[in-house]
């Protein structure tokens, strides 16, 4: 951006780029050298470019977003809308409930818990007078506070909405400013280990039905890592930062782990080995299973004896227990997991999907790029007990949730789709052949739309027939219903498959055989399996389509028609004939 | 709030505290009489008062959402997001798409169209270093803004999503500072009024579905307008001003209107006589049709040679052709419409219900505080084809649209509702009689969400019977499937009506009975009805329950079965036995 001109040195510069245009004009009505052209007009564009961004014209905008922000046009919309909704659907399925909060939330309740140094990543909103404002750095917090305001002692919610982190973008990595957050929490006083077994029967059934893949929900408790840090000689002031290095045992090889701790956090020798031997329990006991591992810790002698690890295991046990009997099968037992502990008190997971990207556009990219290839983390929680505590201190309210890594999910569904999602639901599109047949085509457009099937039809009133061909092709319409001159004397309408460009049914109506547009959930519909053998009071003498995405309902009622239809991946639909009496 | 008090007064101020303290608890162990200890605890309670917001505990914090703005629990929430799918689900049936754009803009974006007045409403982002941001005021600047940025020229999107206004809220009247904006445009070069009658088709589509009660879709045009003002001798400069005393006419008599035109905008009194027959030429000419009306206006002598009234006229008539043939039956043309014209450049329309809060509670709570009862506009829109210009000279995008009231949507849906919407969608809850039958419980509910049926149990070991079924009452659960010690061991389960209490269902499950759950969609349901004469694999002996929502699909089936089940408002349910050989 240029610096800031006066007055006076705007105008110094419009004169100047005025005399260099003149100058141009008049080599150019002199046909001069092309090239001392060129160097003038150059000289004139670097003048234009200094009076630049202070330039008032109307009409004159820079035109982008925000830094580290985007738009999402139709295709990404409609992507993150399909997921979005396998998300919601499986948090209804388990009794979810949903709230909302405003984007700003005063800053003294953000503050309180991020601190100076998650403070730094806040939008604040510019003082206007009246109160100070930032807009919420994530979900949870407004969630406490929404608990501790209204007294709250019992909830499942689940929250989807974006949220605002100052940070440095790394778009190419999908790291932005602006992004979704997608909360599930259990608050409230229940039995041991129960909400637990539900955040982790959510996160196995959705990543099941995302389908990204091989995934694992490694899982792993506080008062564990307290035990096995105790045992080793740590102090428990070391309990973070210890945390943060053993964590890294997921991506880093244990020397270069331990090399840290002796190093940098001034561990001995001793502790790190003995310290190594029970972080490292998974890795060197593999072919165990969860339970087995748990066992097998248990009984070293000085880790056994420990009070917190042997709550912690128990508590394990337990879960371990309930999902096995849930089928979340992908749970595994991870000493080494360490993560989110300035803040989790009991139980934590983590849930990773090492191929999620295997084979795709994004994965090429990343090796040549010499990205590390793969995803992280695409689901993560645990059991936080104190946290509504911080805003009101009478208040108990014990919570557990899991947070999906919602933009991750997005990405990973983006790289691995075989088809765009369609950006928008239309089941027929409504054309004709001829000119002047506009009024024809919104007569049955209309009855579509009564009939509750998804239409559209071109907003021109003469379109080119390849024009709408090409349109419904392009949108991947599944049906196109043409009508011209000689249908509507005969009164049919011709129906194309879009996908095999097939026109072979072409139905006659007559008085003796009503054809009528209908949709899988139309009352009328019903109304006529009930009088299939009485008179036929239907008010339109039209066409007959069943159209529906629904394959279950379709087979159940194939049987009762003569003529069944087509069938393709997104809609049947089945034409019937129904003879009245 | 207190005034910040600097460290040397705050001490000052504890140490008055602690000898109150002290005197208090002396006297209290005197027992001294009650009234004079009130007056010290009084006294103690002003002086920490004093000490108020600025004092520093750990867990104090203003327990407040930000001025203008609030929290939507889940009763709220549950409501709103049936509204909204239900808006989603006509804008997809007449084939829109959507998008997504950041909360905030940078400013000079959002400043070009508001302009200074606009502006002081703006919520602005504090210069963090870095680009200035303000929050979004509208979707239609945004809009604007993503159509010149990416150079679309051709798009039918919507949008809803949540604006920010510095406005004084005015809660009781549902004004906010946050609030949902709903938004659906047709950009694009089409043929006359055709984007028009979609707009409107969607207005009348979606006002008639949420029954509302009685609504109109008021209609007219800029050049009929500019058209009438002509003829009554009316300067174009004064065009908005006048608009403005016009637009009053659906609330205000008008010799009231009359006089503040003559009063404050000094037109003279054979201007505003002219006028006046024009503008009122419905409430003039009452009993006639939308055509009528405007044939006979076009057959006034000065004003049928208007070239505008003329234009706006014809342009008018193809419309209301057009909604006849589309159903469209709550359009009525109002010369005194005069709305939005800043902006609009050709049609323009809004919607009113006016009887929408009639009988409700709000209706009743307005009336006793003298204000004015019933809402205002619901939806409004019309063609503007200039606003893409602004930030793009070059790029021609013509646009008509509409913007749903849906904050009032919702307001009127929440007064009119009979029943609150049902906060979770949870169809069986799974109880248990006795104790210890925590893990017999996870069993039969993961069999149920297996089969896609959206199900609960309590997250307690040993929840009461009475407990559970109070639950599932307040929640409105419409199943419970029950299980006690009995129930194991005759391998039967008890299915309870919530509504009724009925227990009567009790089905025994036997080697050659496999009760099975299902739901509407599940691809195991598929399967059964295809291997129904041959031996059944299911691998679970279990209960069977169908499910579902969709009476349709329950009518279609129940001839296959013979038995058949209950049915309510919201869930039908068919308990089906199913003979294996």
């Amino acid at each position: 951006m240029p610096a800031e001109l006066n007055a006076e040195q705007r105008k110094a510069l419009e004169e100047e780029i005025k005399v260099l245009g003149d100058e141009i004009r008049k080599m150019k009505a002199e046909k001069a050298e092309p090239a001392v052209i060129k160097e003038r007009v150059n000289k004139m564009l670097e003048k234009k470019k200094e009076l630049g961004g202070t330039e008032e014209k109307p009409g004159k905008f820079v035109l982008k977003t925000g830094k580290g922000t985007r738009d999402y046009g139709p295709a990404q919309s409609a992507l993150r809308n399909s997921v979005l909704q396998n998300v919601v659907e499986t948090f209804n399925k388990y009794g979810a409930e949903t709230i909302d909060t405003p984007v700003f939330e005063l800053r003294d309740v953000l503050m309180g818990k991020y601190g100076e140094e998650g403070g730094k990543l806040v939008y604040d909103l510019q003082d206007q007078g009246g109160e100070l404002l930032s807009l919420r750095y994530d979900l949870t917090v407004p969630f406490a506070r929404y608990l501790a305001m209204n007294k709250i002692t019992n909830i499942t919610r689940y929250q989807i909405a974006k949220v605002y982190r100052r940070d440095q973008p790394v778009m190419t990595r999908g790291r932005y400013r602006e992004f979704y957050q997608c909360d599930f929490d259990i608050a409230g006083q229940y039995d041991l280990m129960l909400p637990e077994s539900e955040c982790l029967g959510i996160v196995h059934e959705l990543l099941t039905k995302l389908e990204i893949g091989e995934f694992f929900i490694n899982l792993n408790h506080r008062l564990i890592l307290e035990g096995m840090f105790a045992v080793s000689g740590i102090s428990p002031k070391d309990f973070k930062s210890i945390c943060s290095s053993v964590d890294k045992l997921d991506k880093t090889q244990w020397v270069e782990v331990e090399e840290e701790m002796i190093k940098e956090k001034f561990l001995t020798k001793e502790q790190t080995e003995k310290l190594g031997q029970l972080v490292r329990f998974r890795e060197l006991n593999s072919g165990l299973s969860n339970l087995e591992l748990l066992e097998k810790m248990s009984q070293l002698p000085e880790l056994g004896q420990n009070e917190k690890f042997k709550k912690g295991a128990e508590e394990l046990k337990v879960l371990i227990g309930y999902l096995d009997v849930d089928g979340v099968t992908s749970v595994r037992y991870e000493p080494s997991l360490a993560r989110g502990l300035d803040y989790y008190t009991g139980a934590i997971y983590e849930a990773v999907a090492p191929k999620a990207l295997e084979g795709t556009a994004v994965e090429k990219s990343e090796e040549t790029a010499g990205q590390p290839v793969g995803v992280g983390s695409v689901a993560a929680g645990g059991r936080y007990d104190g946290l509504v505590n911080m805003f009101d201190a009478k208040l108990k309210v014990p919570c557990c949730g899991v947070s999906f890594g919602i933009e991750r999910l997005f990405a990973i569904m983006e790289a691995r789709q075989k088809n765009t999602v369609r950006t928008t639901q239309t089941e027929v599109y409504v054309a004709s052949a001829q000119k002047n047949l506009v009024l024809e085509r919104k007569k049955l457009l209309r009855t579509l739309r009564a009939a509750g099937i998804k239409s559209e039809m071109p907003l021109k009133a003469n379109p080119k027939l390849l024009t709408q061909f090409q349109y419904a092709e392009e949108r991947r319409i599944p049906l196109v219903v043409l009508i011209g001159e000689r249908e509507l004397q005969e009164g049919i309408v011709k129906l194309r498959n879009v996908v095999s460009r097939e026109e072979k049914a072409s139905f006659q109506t007559s008085e003796k055989s009503i054809i009528i547009f209908l949709s899988g959930r139309s009352p009328r519909f019903t109304r006529l399996l009930h009088s299939r053998r009485s008179r036929c009071t239907l008010d339109n003498q039209y066409v007959v389509l069943i159209l529906f995405s629904n394959f279950l309902f379709f087979s159940s009622l194939s049987s009762f028609f003569s003529r069944s239809g087509h069938h393709n991946a997104t809609v049947c639909f089945l034409i019937l004939h129904i003879r009245c009496v």
